[in-house]
């Protein structure tokens, strides 16, 4: 198999469109998710997709997002200010065309929820509106936002304050099987995949062969 | 499908292994990357698995992964912040084992390299050592580490200094074909997959139907 060496002057000497889908095809696969949000008059709501929510920590329960706050998602940026809560919502298989339409540049007075098939649901009180149609949804608190200066986004920390999850995915140590949920993994800036899993492992110990736990 | 709601104070109050099990699946799948260090007297290799590794931005193009400095993982800070540059492997289905056992604690002394049956690979004179084994690999230049004081861990920053990828999963756009290249996405803290696109689609506009690029 031939390859290729890209050096960073190549890289930045690349054709705009070109880069953009190789860097952000570089890192692997990506978490797929629709972020949801309202107002702070509770009128307006906003669905988002993100490829960039990450876990941060189990204790406190800390999730991280990427933002461009010069883009579509500063609504997202808006309502999470004004309220301080969001939904993170797992996209599966069935709603990727509606999840990656979210995506278009609509008018801040547009919800995303009207120009698609998804439907906003408010659940256990729950301020900010979750995806009905998707089947692993997280209520999130905003806990900080940190400046890149490197680039000029935002991070986005928040802590878990709900989960609802399906109790079929729900295995008896607390792994969630998102295989049985359908939720599928991005790559680059626009391609949907729905992993299947090849081995799920025991804890790693030295000098101790790996062993499986789930093919 | 029943499902299930798990409120802040229920998470709280789980058994730690259910708990950290139930957090690391909540985000979706993962990023699954080998992160290759040497210390500062380029003698000692030092190679971990990672699934944080997120795009911050592509101009310029910046990486970030996130690290908590107490564990198995202060190998990769102590090289980063000595010599300033790592690499990003993509972890591929034929070393998910390998990658796996990465993450067992083995003393500082003692280089994963060693321990599994991954190859250290310099390669195009960059200082941190590749995993010849992968087919993607990033070198990574660092630039800012940035403490997250809500729970201890730090978001390490890069910029990309070179890429290595196999021609054939370079499309003509920069798309890289990830099912090509066989690389591996993680869900929760052990499990590997296997992913398939569905769809890979237009740029999204308002009002217009999402057409397809690719199955």
């Amino acid at each position: 198999m031939s390859t290729r060496v890209i050096q960073r002057e190549e890289l930045s000497e690349m054709e705009h469109l070109f880069r953009i889908n190789l860097v952000n095809s570089i890192t692997g696969y990506k978490s797929a998710n629709l972020i949801g949000t309202i107002d702070e008059a509770s009128q307006q709501t906003n669905l988002a997709v993100f490829s960039s929510v990450t876990h941060f920590g189990s204790a406190p329960p800390l999730l991280g997002f990427v933002l461009r706050p010069t883009t579509v998602f500063r609504g997202t940026y808006n309502n999470i200010k004004k309220t301080g809560y969001y939904t993170i919502n797992h996209v599966n298989a069935s709603i990727i065309e509606a999840a990656h339409h979210t995506s278009a540049k609509y008018p801040a007075e547009v919800s995303e929820f009207d120009q698609t098939n998804l439907t906003a649901a408010f659940e256990n009180g729950f301020l900010a509106p979750y995806v009905k149609e998707a089947t692993i949804k997280i209520g999130v608190e905003f806990k900080q936002e940190i400046p890149i200066a490197l680039n000029g986004t935002i991070l986005i920390l928040g802590q878990i304050k709900e989960l609802i999850v399906p109790d079929e995915c729900l295995l008896n140590d607390g792994f969630l099987d998102l295989n049985a949920a359908e939720t599928v993994t991005v790559s680059g800036l626009d391609a949907y995949h729905l992993p299947k899993r090849l081995a799920r492992f025991e804890y790693a110990r030295p000098n101790q062969p790996i062993k499986k736990i789930l093919d």
